[in-house]
């Protein structure tokens, strides 16, 4: 099926694979999946207490380390071939709009992360990078028009989380440009599913709206309240196709220290999220608007072509509706 | 004369100021500046080992710490009540445009050090950024328009150095929008005089088009190499008046967390800067022109409107004309 160069494809099975910020969402999806195609030497890196991991996988080297410290980080690229670096201080608007210093302190550990790698001899080092990247000045519509990756210059990013994200794939294509180290750099748009945060105040959209349509069920309070008018848009991508996009892009030659869109190109409202969500929960829920609330940008959508053409077709095309694959209903018209 | 708030007429004489990079030009012209007002308490940081400073002042207490740890950065802090952040890996354009990597590592110093100096209780923080956080499509001609402050964004910077200085401005501005720290942001047009660095690949143009001018006087070869066509223009300031400019722009709560100017706003062409010097030297050069060497941007001149208005108008006057005023002959037409 997938005729792109993946993990699976290029590594021995005992190659070992570190993935940071792996007690957290979607690293720790990134893990299960390497684990899942039976790679026996994955080494998996976050900050929290292993306890408090999301999800912690059989088998696999789990290490509480701080990823701002030096030293840490050349613990955790020890024999390393390959890097997932996933790591960050961050979280959805609510979070982002209010801890800018912390958002920029991730500054740290990638700055940590890509040297240590470098020097352990890795052969490959994949950055997470963010829509919010992006110019938000070219975001104040919710009818945008789709981000294509080059939109991100003349930059003028998400204050704080976003400028760091922009300078982290800078060091990417430096690294590769200045010391041969292959990197890969996803842009990723709005990722859902299983594990997800969902409280505790760094908790995105999807994973908020749904816990707020399960409270009302549990009090029979059937109100919700959403941040901004409802109207600002985004596009959301299925953990699943996250991941395999994250390993198609990291072993795509054509892609090295190239800044590539990862998400679905299919927008949705928030207003329409909330109504998908309280169809599946079969209630009706009252909708109260709070004006004040971060909200972000007005719209956002992820282009597709690029990494179209630089995937093959059909997996391309995978990537592109993934929402609407087999994880639930169409979320648009 | 100068009637804007200043070290002199705000602190104490006895309170400590620490000033990083002090083993390098201005920093170290710094350092002195300070201790020629009386300040019996400053702390001087510089990465190289002590022989290896540029100017050492008696009774300033002096130490060798890397700053990319934040472990020194905390060493550095304590007990100040200002802090003067000017410790960067850089050069001119030779240096800049090599070593990208160390230009943007130049982080980890910013970001421990504005952490540490909050920690450190400090009150007031100063950051010294640099013309080349512009954007760099606006000077794409010799004869461009000068640079005013809003013309970093849509940011487009110098590929490296700018883009960290940029992203270390931001963390003065988030520092005081989230924790009231009182920060300054100066972004340096090219600085010259006494202990600027005029050899070993991280000297500017002055300084090296002066030491080739000198190299031809003693060897009797009266031949110069030029890097690009000479046709480049900048504007150049005498070290005084970045001191000063810089004392000036810290103490002034009009300018908190807000990048300001600080050059001259008199054009100069290196072919016009060559014929200086050759002038000053006595000697007729012949030039040539190395088209494949570094050059940087193809023009660049500061605006001044913004630091006239905000500093005493007299003073404000003085750093507009600062190269002419009484450090050398007019370098213009």
């Amino acid at each position: 099926m997938n005729s792109n160069p993946t993990a699976a494809t290029l590594l021995n099975r005992d190659d070992l694979i570190v993935v940071t910020g792996a007690g957290g969402f979607i690293a720790g999806a990134l893990v299960k999946y390497f684990a899942d195609q039976g790679f026996t030497r994955i080494r998996a890196v976050d900050k929290k207490p292993l306890r408090q991991w999301y999800q912690r996988v059989p088998g696999v080297e789990s290490l509480s380390l701080d990823l701002s410290y030096r030293d840490n980080c050349k613990r955790a690229c020890e024999g390393a071939v390959e890097v997932y670096n996933l790591a960050a201080d961050m979280g959805g608007m609510g979070f982002i709009e209010r801890f800018r210093i912390e958002c920029l302190r991730s500054i740290l550990i990638n700055t940590h992360m890509i040297e240590a790698a470098y020097r352990a001899g890795a052969e490959r080092y994949f950055f997470s990078s963010s829509a919010c990247a992006y110019n938000t000045e070219l975001q104040k519509d919710p009818n945008v028009r789709a981000l294509k990756e080059s939109d991100a210059y003349p930059a003028m990013a998400e204050r704080g989380y976003g400028w760091e994200k922009l300078m982290s794939e800078m060091f990417c294509q430096e690294y590769w440009a200045e010391r041969g180290l292959k990197t890969a750099i996803a842009r990723f748009h709005n990722v859902y599913g299983p594990f997800g945060t969902w409280d505790g105040g760094r908790e995105k959209a999807p994973a908020a709206l749904c816990r707020k349509a399960i409270e009302a069920q549990e009090t029979g309070q059937y109100e919700i309240t959403i941040w901004g008018d409802g109207h600002q848009t985004r596009s959301f991508m299925y953990i699943d196709d996250c991941t395999l996009g994250i390993d198609m892009i990291m072993h795509c030659d054509d892609l090295i220290a190239t800044p590539i869109n990862l998400g679905s190109s299919e927008l949705v409202s928030i207003n329409e999220l909330v109504s998908l969500i309280a169809e599946i929960a079969g209630i009706e829920l009252e909708r109260k608007y709070d004006l004040d609330a971060p909200r972000g940008v007005a719209g956002r959508n992820s282009d597709n072509t690029f990494i179209g053409f630089n995937l093959n077709a059909s997996i391309g095309d995978v990537l592109t509706d993934c929402v609407c694959r087999n994880h639930g209903p169409n979320l648009g018209t």
